[in-house]
């Protein structure tokens, strides 16, 4: 299993944000949407072993985590309106400290960056670290921690600061073409492509 | 200059498509949407040396290429939403046989996929193709066709028959994944990160 986790700053936490404005009330929802796409969805089918979890940090109840799982999943387009009916989905149950069903393949819980890097090892997708092609195959691990529009807050730096950290290429990309360029890296090496 | 071109099967050319039934109503439009934004944007900015047609077979008039250019295009944002609306300008204005701007790097014309590539010289970009990074600098073109979540339809194959054709990877991904990977390609390669 591979999972990311994207942290959403300005991520809305009320469930009623609206569909037809997802940068705006939304809090940068659409790149959130577009980056569960981008780890969720081939041609024609869904990757069953991606779990994809967003921390959405905006108001009203900072501190929500919505996980998309690949192999649970069931009925997600990936035009962003459809993924973000999904996180409103994920946002409309109560939500307490451990993952708590919203439907097949979609949970919620609270939580913090700090209790996700306490339960689980992850690395760094930015601009700043290693060249993913470089990385021999035992030292890249199954976890992936990425930043929206944002830059990592200072509080996540110190966090995150002791974490490997792999860069795509030389250009700063969005969330959703990092992942997208991780997982063509992960598929090329487990089909011998490299 | 690289350019893109993506042939939505099913994309409307009405310009009174819904925005808020892209994959519906627009007919896949979401899935150009993405297209375009993932050939034009950067985290901070535009890619200036960019330009994306989009070939538009959807009814009431198949045949309808809106171009979005990335040295000239203003006030673009990389939603779906956002990115639909630049579409609807587009089919807003009288198209002939010449590109007619819509605004600001925004320009819509109508044609058919022979009339493209009689006028320019494309590689197209499909898992049956050689993998693109075992391909020489010299033999790598500037201008790439694509596909939507349809095959190519065989008046198409033959029309293309005769093109080089690459592949990104072992999995078969969506058009903008496609091109995040083949942008990424060839932003490591003028870095000198390869």
């Amino acid at each position: 299993m591979i999972s990311f986790l994207i942290i959403g700053h300005t991520a809305s936490t009320d469930a009623s944000f609206s569909l037809n404005d997802l940068p705006g009330a939304g809090g940068r929802m659409d790149l959130l949407c577009r980056a569960i796409g981008s780890s969720l969805f081939l041609s024609h089918g869904i990757r069953q072993n991606i779990t994809c979890d967003i921390l959405l940090l905006g108001q009203p109840h900072p501190g929500r985590i919505i996980r998309f799982s690949g192999n649970e999943i069931r009925n997600l387009s990936p035009d962003e309106r459809n993924i973000a009916s999904f996180i409103k989905k994920g946002l409309a149950i109560p939500a307490g400290k451990k993952f708590r069903e919203a439907g097949p393949g979609l949970s919620c819980r609270t939580g913090t960056l700090a209790d996700m890097l306490t339960e689980q090892k992850y690395a760094v997708l930015d601009e700043s670290g290693i060249d993913i092609r470089k990385v021999p195959d035992e030292d890249l691990p199954k976890n992936f921690l990425l930043s929206d529009n944002q830059n990592f807050s200072d509080d996540e730096k110190n966090c995150t600061a002791h974490l490997p950290c792999f860069s795509l290429g030389p250009a700063i990309v969005h969330a959703d073409h990092a992942i997208t360029l991780l997982l063509n890296e992960i598929d090329r090496r487990e089909s011998g492509w490299i």
